[in-house]
């Protein structure tokens, strides 16, 4: 069980190495990230976009490109569609965004002839190493689904369950979060919270405890639970999955992590039938890599399914 | 203008000192911090409830009761009752809740006859001090509004700048925070950060500066701010007022800062004629003194009105 990142890319070292493909990969941050995942022995990548552009950046970050594939193709819809459909017939592991719009990205990852769709709706798992706790925590939604159902958040939970599974934790624990840790029919966030427990009790949704609705520090503070008292609970300040009420919860959490907590994160779309690298404008450096090192661990997991 | 606790407490300092009515005053922790809030010079108290349970507690933690009036009532609701009065007729500035559960505590608030009610919703503020960050922050609401409509806001956003204006900032910048800094009409939280915003420019809501809606990067973090670019905004990562979709996003993200940063922090109720300080359980030593402090200065500045 990783409770790092550098075991997660230990582990990542222990594997044949993957390739990521790059769609318009014609972006400075993204190459230099790409870059680094190939020296530290995380990834290979293929790198589909405009090669003299390509080329341009490649000799200011002092990348060797010769030890890349690339594959020249101007157009970024058309460049995303070749890259993706790499990752569809199995030549390449992953599929990573570059230098394209989110919906242009997202639009060639569900293409039906040569995406990776999976009958199942995407998700966002952002998963965070924290100084002082000794454990991952897997974040889910901060990024994507804006108001998820109850019928969404079992998804949630299933995808990232699977992206649990891949860093080593067997029946990860889900905590559907709040901002109370009781049932209280004015709040339907703890309703539903609750309704997700019962559910998971009842073994509609699998490999994985269910214990809502849990605040935050119940979620992962030990010394808390202890201190609120926790008799009864399945999760006392231990869990692996953070589930949040919704998008604005989620994200403004995951920024104050970011910007407030000694922190090293990587972040994953999953639902798909291979990992979705795509890290935004304001990720940095190591958040990039670290997501490439997500990417492959969760490869290698679907490879021996 | 305060930018942490330490000015704080040098501000009560310089001011006469105040003092403290707390409800049903039987309560360790409670009183371990009214001590130390005697000894640091910030506030006095008198000690409303049960004197043999008072006396006996403070005999554990070496307190010499002899610095303070004691109101011997037996009863919790009229020991509140008794302790509120203290502070509506002027005897105390500011009124603490001891061990009384909450909804017993905020109804003496509430008591038409000898209470508190300033004809103005509550609110709650949660007030930051964060390693790296430069200056106070002024949370609001993660424990008291649960869903509060944008008319609820405007009180909320009213509470809170009064609270600033007490700790030396004269015309707070308020960030009416989501997921997003873009207006989507899907989300009806970025919706109303707009109108906050409108409604400040057109001056609806006086004595501070609103700018939403905004992620909490750039609500707190300057880079990324200047990173995303900023044209046109008027917070650019230095908010002061954090105001918070709902309680769920406000207590997930107050957690969160407590059990993952490195902080100091206080909390007080606003909305009312004097300052109430309602600490829970889960709040450490610290946090009760600098709750204490904060109503301090607020009490000062409300004479001073």
């Amino acid at each position: 069980m990783a409770k790092g990142f550098d075991e997660l890319i230990s582990k990542v070292n222990s594997c044949s190495v993957k390739t990521v493909s790059v769609a318009v990969a014609q972006d400075a941050p993204v190459l230099e990230a790409v870059k680094a995942a190939k020296e530290r022995n995380i990834a290979n990548a293929i790198l589909v976009g405009d090669e003299d552009k390509i080329r341009e950046i490649a000799a200011t970050i002092d990348m060797d490109l010769s030890d890349y594939q690339i594959i020249d193709e101007k157009d970024p819809e058309q460049a995303a569609l070749k890259a993706v459909e790499l990752v569809h017939n199995g030549t390449a592991d992953m599929y990573m965004k570059g230098l394209i719009d989110t919906k242009s990205f997202l639009k060639s990852v569900l293409n039906k002839e040569v995406g990776l769709r999976n009958n199942r709706p995407l998700s966002h798992v952002c998963v965070f190493e924290i100084e002082g706790i000794n454990k991952l925590l897997f974040l889910t939604d901060v990024a994507f689904m804006t108001y998820p159902t109850l019928e969404d958040k079992v998804h949630i939970i299933e995808n990232t369950v699977e992206i649990c599974n891949a860093c080593g934790i067997d029946m990860p624990k889900v905590a559907p979060l709040a901002a109370v840790e009781v049932v209280n029919p004015k709040m339907p966030v703890t309703v539903e919270a609750a309704e997700l427990t019962k559910m998971c009790e009842e073994g509609k949704i699998k490999g994985c405890i269910v214990d809502g609705p849990l605040s935050m520090d119940l979620a992962i503070c030990p010394e808390a639970a202890a201190h609120k008292g926790a008799e009864g609970r399945k999760i006392v300040g231990d869990a692996d999955i953070l589930l949040f009420p919704d998008i604005h919860a989620g994200n403004l959490v995951y920024k104050t992590l970011v910007h407030t907590a000694k922190v090293k994160n990587g972040n994953i779309i999953t639902g798909t039938k291979a990992p979705v690298i795509l890290t935004s404008r304001s990720d940095d450096f190591e958040t990039k890599v670290n997501s490439i090192a997500l990417g492959s661990v969760v490869a290698e997991a679907m490879k021996n399914k």
